[in-house]
């Protein structure tokens, strides 16, 4: 399925693995400021924010999986099945569809704080944006370099959590992932100690034991646990290259290889990773048979532009 | 299948769950010092140690699965599938059949020390005791208030290991079990402390949670290791009844619930379990379905007798 | 901490353990119909259904733990600790302290259905019993033959979930112990199968493997998947005796053994385990240190009359 | 530690991590068929089989970490703490010390087979390379497009093991790995299914639940479960590059995280890891900081050359 991670090392990286059974050949797309929204509600966007991700182009409109904007907030969506709710139109409120909440956020607000009072206001409207493209079950993971929130659409409405550990999977939802990692709070990168009894001949055989019980399958809530805690424990590098490659190297460990996951004749792998240095404005992403990091700075483009700039396309 | 346990406090406590998928109504039976064993190999014995223990009673020979004799010394049997050789007659040895094995080394031994010199010259003669009765595969649990020690017939001949937690279950052998214990020395009995990160806020939720990742199924490496945890963890009595009281408690954790263990339409589940004290020679017993425990005590008969005492029998 | 249960086969029985570091005395206790009740909140219930149970009697006021009904309604409390909200008193509602709860319901309502009206109309009232009896966090099971209702004491007030496994342990709440509950869905009693790999030559090597992966440890999350994993698989007896001695293994495999959860110099251990035949009105229990079942028939009583009826009391 | 994987996909492949929280600035070396061995027991080797490898190269001889030679067999070695067993010097044996053993069997030997002869012929000497490359405690994985081998020094001199599963990590023994593999049998790619109750409705919330239990930590023996899982279900791929990235695939499966191993200031991770096509000589790497892979093809050597090629450098 997916899972997204906000990390800060100097920088601020946020950014995700997209596990799907196919591709739909998304490219990186940089949004600039004068680029029109026009939103299913009705209402226009006809300067925002400068934004880059990857997004499927329909109809040249960029459909956001995820991106940050040139302020420096960056949100992703993830898979929600069985549990994501939208609603019909409401009166009171804006009403978004799922597809338009990634620019509609990314274009408006500036950071977390802002996002949140916006979110605050919406309705996620069950309504599909075409009918080639039917709505799919999300949440959200929004990040600044100060914060974190998911967004987790639900029978009672837009939910929002403060999100402390910064990684978001999939279902169940964010309240029962944060209260299952606490069953992992012993779980430790040192080297394990006998805590059992001082009457066994107890043996350390190999190093790494200290983390025994960290669970290895590619669940949603197994990639949650791991993602958090090779995130809580990645050392820091000093430079871009280095921070980037750890980044890399924490969504490698809840990467899923073609293969492990079978689904009725078809494999669910990841697609691409991706990582946004949202202080630089770079995406750099790397696809399942091309390791090598792919790099495409927001600043290359001119933002003031109105026309979609697309980077780079992922191969089928 | 089965899990046999030897523990101090005070006294020296020697027991096990015997865990079947149907009962041979077996006895608590003493075997009297003037007792004429008659040896399958032509050895005979008329003379030896008392001992008391669970038996079946075939033609009035006593078929110890465990016991303790008069000096304090305790031996089980538990079944050793896949794994047990036992060998062709020997010349340069003693050869004792496998139901032979308990009384033989009871009768003529005081403590596990001279039960190990004596189990080095044996050989462990593939002869079943009768028709009706053939070989089954099982290794031993010998223990006095000292030491324990595991014997496993194999290939190569009767393996003696040091048991330094006093515990016995199944296949796989003694060497598995004690290097897999290993994975497990990070549990405790105290409350689980946050040794992942200091920047998520985790909630100890329960109590007992340090013990998170201690197996609780009824394969023999997951009672091994609850068996052995228990044992370590268990607040020691300072009378007879609250010791006897925590032995059966340990066997609790272990136990085999009947319907948990789906064997092509039986169940296997525990039989009975025991404990004794081998300094006093008292026999305690349970059954699946009476849990009130009954007591027999080896000086209650006559020691110098030579006929087998039935104390009581098992219902099927 | 606690586990309480339901469980049907034939008659519908009902019990728990009550695990504690301390015990109150508590004594097995019948409620007669005419015994009058004065709720805090200035109700009077003068006459109603008569009940039997576990209780600690404060100036004769029976503070039930848990219990039954004639009517064969069923209901224990159990320790819901960093969870349970009680609420300041509130106009619009029965304004019921939790000590009252048990006796208000079970004095109340013939069965789940009627329980849950009766609780939709109550504010759980932060009002402690006495000065010497604290407010302690609590949630609650309440069943019948039918169904099992759980009851959980929160900001929101008092949320009702239907309880399909008929199981209920402590903290967090219940919507995480069922959603917790699937990741255990793979487990099984019947033999371990392979589907892992056709090309490796595994070796189920024990009996019982079909359940790797249960948890075996004492904190409330694995409690309740043992607990309902132990339930779901018992082979029902056909007799009062069967069913009882199949209730308390249930139980067993749940028990606290004493050392095993350790609490700075103090152990939580399970202080008793009772039995209910909510059929019959019969109360059957266990103590940790006296594992004969104690028998307790609320009929032997004058279900007619106005004091309560002290059948026997835990020894400390 | 490391992990080592022979993986047949239209071609054979092999290779490993080298995980460690140093670099020795390891080169990929070609050693022609000329180059000569002298070994330290006296015996000279003027010509062999070419091969190419990872090595230390020490005053121009190239300590082989793994490598294959031009007939195809692979031959890797892998730390072995606390349980190699290196002997004294024999009369009756070839004597050849552990950093020598790579290049003897490749040098000698065109396939495992032959590599089992030899092997058997050979003491595993207590002779350090020099004094400043002491003696480490290693153990072997050796194979061919057919069969692979493991090969442990013990007590007992150099211990030879079939491997099915074509995976090599670190401490426990071989026969530890293989036997605890068992355990992990019921772990499957497909969905995970209901085996637990009929009467439960179970809700299967993600993808790749059905290997719920695969241990994610990094120790030897959970990497050795998870090697085998993930090599056992990769899809295989009909090209060289598809084949290639699924065995980098595989070996990330199982990477060292820099930060996730904590030794006292020091962090392991992996260091390189490699994939060799065996069928066509082709060496390739990736390094934790440099995720692109480099080539290095054998047969761009003169293979009948008598010096050592250097293709490339690992940087500190």
């Amino acid at each position: 399925m997916c899972t997204a991670i906000s990390y800060l090392s100097g920088d601020h990286y946020f950014g995700r693995n997209l596990d799907l059974e196919y591709s739909y050949e998304e490219s990186v797309a940089i949004t600039p400021r004068n680029y029109p929204f026009f939103f299913a509600d009705g209402e226009e966007l006809r300067s925002h924010y400068a934004m880059i991700g990857m997004a499927y182009v329909a109809d040249g409109y960029p459909l956001y999986y995820d991106g940050i904007n040139e302020k420096g907030l960056a949100m992703a969506s993830l898979a929600f099945p069985h549990e994501a709710v939208y609603h019909e139109k409401k009166k009171d409120k804006r009403n978004i569809s799922p597809a338009e909440l990634i620019p509609y956020i990314l274009g408006k607000c500036q950071n977390v704080s802002e996002a949140k009072q916006l979110l605050e206001t919406l309705n996620l409207w069950n309504h599909p944006f075409s009918a080639e493209l039917p709505l799919t079950p999300l949440h959200f993971l929004i990040s600044d370099k100060k914060e974190s929130l998911t967004a987790e659409p639900t029978e009672k409405g837009l939910l929002l959590y403060e999100n402390p550990v910064g990684v978001l999977t999939n279902s169940p939802n964010f309240d029962f992932q944060m209260q299952y990692l606490n069953l992992f709070m012993g779980l430790s990168a040192d080297p394990i100690e006998n805590r059992f009894s001082d009457e066994i001949p107890f043996k350390a055989f190999s190093r790494g034991m200290g983390a025994l019980g960290l669970p290895g399958d590619l669940s949603s809530t197994s990639r949650f646990v791991r993602a958090v805690f090779t995130k809580s424990h990645m050392l820091k590098g000093n430079t871009e290259k280095a921070n980037v490659s750890q980044f890399f190297h924490i969504l490698g460990s809840v990467e899923q290889q073609k293969g492990c996951v079978h689904l009725d004749g078809k494999y669910e792998y990841t697609i691409y990773s991706c990582c946004c240095n949202t202080d630089k404005g770079i995406y750099y992403y790397t696809t399942y048979d091309d390791r090598a990091i792919i790099r495409a700075d927001m600043h290359d483009a001119d933002l003031d532009g109105d026309e979609l700039v697309i980077c780079s396309q992922l191969q089928k």
